[in-house]
């Protein structure tokens, strides 16, 4: 066979299922977006696209009677099928994301739902047990630091007399909406909790977002994110730091990655902080 | 032939060209998206897309060799052309949009080149006339008014003594990133400059926004913005207001949409105001 | 105030909510997009956004008490609502979409769930009734009728003595992703439903797609979709004739909105065909 | 400093800027989308942002004074001087897409200009020189083999007499639009041309797909690609069995990622195929 060289993945994307995941005893609805793949040998021309689908579809079927714990579960599952089924296969990856809601409230404000993104993905190599990493995408404030201290400076300068007051009134600044990813990547049978993982980011930003503010909620908002300004590289260090604190056990070889996006308002662009690492790396410090 | 019925608009969408527009003395290098439309009559089964593209293949290498003015005036020539080499259709339609860069300075700052966005079209009714329509995006901050007089009330209970200061501190609010269309309807013969209506959006927001801004430029960015708070529903009036001054000459009959959408810091979701209407409507409020 | 213009649509944009509907007695878990707005009298400055997050999620809580019966009900909930609470509007439209799944089987084959989707809108002049908006869009393919008649004229002209057989070998021609989408516009008071509308836009493509299909299903399909060539021009009026037949007793001023596009194969644009109209306007064809 | 943990990489993404480029005595006026980062040590609270957007402006300004021949020639330009500029930084990278034009003429028919997408980057660690990455996204047609042998099986049963021709009558099958991406990663001073990877790429797919298409060449286009039926993954082989003839001088070392993706007409899902390798994992294969 010409050109027979072996494929790192091949598989199918954009598969729209919903799916019910039970956690902490309560049923999840969602609607995940599935992307599955196995690697192809030399030897083998095609793979066997049908099989793919037909995996996601009974396992999803399955999870309808037995409910999963997990969109990570439901990943790992499929994953631990597709090598089962694609017996060429030494390798097999499967990608999901879904739209989730928790309760959130306010300070001062009423309870409602707010939406998250679940992240989830499992890889496995062939005798060699299975990966599931556990991601979420969190929607939240940042305020920034440098503009409000340059800004306070100035009006220091012009209003005489302020100095007595500044301490105790926050500064202008620009703010935006902030979008920061964080992706933990743990053996099969070791288990992190979404919900924990969008707690850490929620309190890494300037501040959470809610659908409903009434007007002194909102101010109270903004004053509070206003005394709490935080850089998009304050963002992810932050999360390092409270995943160090929240996981001690963890195994040094788990991989992390945290990505926070800030959707400028000063600016056309965005502002960008990232760190792809492990907690052993992250330990030794 | 069954359901022989009349189809409002048949064409293709998303064709790609690159297109030379020369604006007061200076070639613009665009690549524009295009849509093309004719309607069908009822007897004829088909049309004949090919013709589409050849006609907006011809325009474009045609404005190479005679420049063209503007992406309006090049959707009307593909407009009229359409209507010449579809003898079965009544109607052409002809949508263009394409980035575009404006040479912008912040107060004190660098000058640099800043994206905005045309959106043009061209519309036909045989034996009708033309009609063109000149629109742009343009991406610029706005900061809540709302937030910061409640914000302020907050902060002057709690500083016994801030009142003498608090006329020349501004307020701490959300600010965010904001886009807002205007498009202007005209006769063919009517003359509108893009420019103009990206300089009339601009002006009516909290502030442009920039590229690059050093320290000082952007805490003074801020500080302005904050002195200028408003809600979408104040950039759309804004801009409404400016248009009737800046073309007291254009016709009652004349088409306006406006749009302003700003993706607010402190919530998941949007703020949207919007107002369809003619100049003749707005004149006689 | 200066500027004091009316303003046609004030709210909120993107909205992300998890809604139930009891459809034909089963329980459908959508993630539902919602946009709301409200006029503004040229004699308020600001409209009261939060109202508007807040009717949406005290009727997505009521909702869960007593189940609606479709997506449009509860945009037209929505819809009733706003008007009550922003009592200087005169207008409230509420848009929403939402993934949706139903079962299907390709012929020979195992039933799954396909993904469709609902686009469902209310829109409400006070004092004036309220109108609900039923749409879907649905995925499929279409074949190229024209491409298939010239290929087989040329192979006609090769290959001497396949004539006799022409008529029973499907002849080879682009076949494509098609996207179209079909809204039916009734007063609250009449019901349609979704499931049925999906049902008639599959009917007029050249063929429905499925996730899995196994060899010989999947070559049948190809089969029967070339022995059924479809441009979007023939899908748009086939679904007309669809909505006639099935729906003979809704009123002559029903609007109907059809646009069908194929990401052709063979181009790297759309084809696009769309008629917007009245049952009324069709009938008298 | 609490949480001082180092950052992999801190920027800007979604510079959208003007660039002009020379290549083959042509310019190539572009529209870049550009995003630039480096890294942070734990030492430093937050990177200098605007240096970022600072050094892209200067290196676009300075191009258009002395053209640079390709955007990963801007691309390695930027990254040299980010690292110059951010003096604390032991990286910088930097990405760059924009949409390109190529002339290309069906058989039988006329010359116009197809859309593509070049995909440039550059990554360098200080004192370890600098890696260029040249790559191009392609849209094309891929037609099924599966299914196509599958249907002439069905129609050799259904159709007595049919086996004769068969050989000369190319068979129905699904075809769909192609998306391929191919990059090549390589020392700043070995030179690739995009053409030709594009060229490569259109090479490896069942058909180019053009503009426009007359009757004539629309239909021989289609049986052409129909005796050329290729899987994704035969799309991704070809491609690497090309790039080994064109390229023998190229080092193993040199880094190769292909990805080809079919919006498969029979399924609301895509099917996928990558590489990523060395050329000196191809060689010893």
């Amino acid at each position: 066979m010409e050109n027979s060289f072996r494929l790192t993945r091949v598989g199918v994307t954009g598969i729209l299922k919903p799916i019910v995941v039970r956690r902490r005893g309560r049923d999840n609805h969602l609607v995940a977006e599935i992307d599955v793949f196995v690697d192809l040998p030399s030897t083998q021309r095609g793979s066997h696209m049908s099989r793919n689908v037909e995996v996601v579809t009974e396992m999803v079927d399955e999870s309808v009677r037995a409910r999963v714990e997990s969109l990570e579960q439901m990943a790992a599952n499929i994953c631990r099928e597709l090598l089962a089924r694609h017996d060429y296969a030494s390798f097999a990856e499967v990608r999901m994301t879904a739209d989730y809601f928790l309760e959130r409230r306010p300070p001062g404000g009423k309870t409602s739902l707010e939406p998250f993104k679940l992240i989830a993905k499992a890889t496995s190599r062939r005798g060699d047990g299975l990966m599931k990493s556990i991601g979420v995408e969190v929607r939240g404030m940042t305020v920034c630091p440098c503009a409000a201290e340059t800004a306070r400076n100035i009006i220091l300068e012009q209003v005489r007399g302020f100095e007595k007051y500044s301490a105790q009134v926050p500064m202008v600044s620009h703010n935006q909406r902030n979008r920061t990813t964080l992706t933990v990547e743990v053996p099969e049978n070791v288990e992190i909790e979404a919900d924990d993982l969008i707690e850490i980011v929620e309190g890494s930003l300037s501040s959470s977002t809610y659908g409903i503010l009434k007007r002194k909620d909102e101010a109270n908002l903004v004053l509070r994110a206003h005394r709490n300004p935080r850089f998009v590289e304050d963002v992810v260090r932050d999360i390092l730091g409270k995943l160090l604190k929240r996981y001690p056990k963890l195994d040094d070889s788990v991989h992390v990655t945290v990505r926070s996006e800030s959707e400028e308002s000063i600016h056309k662009h965005n502002a960008f902080a990232e760190r792809v690492t492990t907690l052993g790396e992250l330990r030794s410090r």
